[in-house]
């Protein structure tokens, strides 16, 4: 087995990240199929395939899903990183644990109240996920600089 | 040497991911190069630089190389991180790396026809890229579960 | 401690993944502030809980933060695959740190001139994260093909 998924955040850590992944996958998925709905493409070879409309601006709906998938992207990125990193470097694998599945729930929490345009849970929830961000950042870096160890 | 490494997937996935990496980086050089010819400039310092013109949406040659780069990247950071929760969770080492080549191929395919506005034939590769994700997160998330080890 | 940490480039790493990563949450965290400000907004939920416009692009300076933003997580992503892999795949530690250093410096520098409009020290702090992004790409390839260990 691999050394550091002997610590024990990790499989909870592997989980949410495949739940997170998945989500993502199913955004994607989803854009499409909106784009075909509303019929407005930003690729002319689309529009012909389908006999829709060209635009420069994606249609509003199809616009919110990419949102929120950009959203869901640029948060799981240094979620992942530091998440591994923190593993990785053996932090409280307690508090890791912790951690992790806060910002999952809080993360599918956002995908939701976004997608149904529930403006203050969604900001809510963001909250929650920027703030294990935030603490996965400084264990990361003081473990970087050294400091538990010593 | 590092223990997953020994994994026979491994050296698979570092290649793919290189070449993927590559291609991300090769899109990130052809934007602004693309973005000089065209001279339409969201940025007004650049506008002024060139001689161009400011707008708020970009070139539409501009807007497809950046819908293709965002793709490859909404798509690349799932499976690097679902390859390589993958492979430290000992999950099938060949499964894995024919999984990682079918990707990396498909990938490149999208690309390809991305760029030269092949619309079904996108869709076609997406839907392999795809299906691979599914696959990689379903052995992530079954590993976590503790499922293959009992 | 896990494996590859002993590495002597893989605090380094951590350190320098730690900084951009917060770099990328202060941006995520400075976009909305400055939308309520500008008061331009995408959803309509939003626009009518601060009583604001509606529109289907962002506000100018919403949408410079948008793109920074974007820009350094497009540069962290590979960044981060293939300085992981680097080190997994037990290349040069020295160099190594070398070019995770110089990454985060040309990448902070590129955010403050970004931010600050201005436009030639931006490309050239890019060019300098784009040269790096190669020679990892290059390093993880070389050594994947199984070249720096014959």
């Amino acid at each position: 087995m691999v050394e550091w998924l002997s610590v024990g955040s990790a499989p909870v850590f592997n989980g949410c990240c495949a739940l997170l992944c998945l989500e993502m996958v199913a955004l994607a998925f989803v854009t499409p199929l909106l784009r075909v709905k509303r019929n407005v493409w930003l690729n002319e070879e689309d529009a012909r395939r389908y006999a829709g409309t060209v635009a420069d601006v994606e249609h509003r709906d199809v616009a919110r899903v990419i949102r929120v998938h950009r959203n869901q992207l640029e948060n799981f990125v240094p979620f992942f990183a530091l998440g591994l990193l923190w593993i990785a470097s053996g932090t409280s694998s307690r508090v890791g644990a912790a951690l992790f599945v806060a910002f999952t729930l809080a993360r599918s929490a956002h995908l939701l109240f976004y997608l149904s345009r529930m403006g203050r849970l969604r900001t809510a929830s963001h909250t929650v996920s920027f703030i294990v961000l935030l603490i996965l950042a400084g264990g990361v870096l003081w473990s970087a600089i050294g400091g538990p160890r010593r």
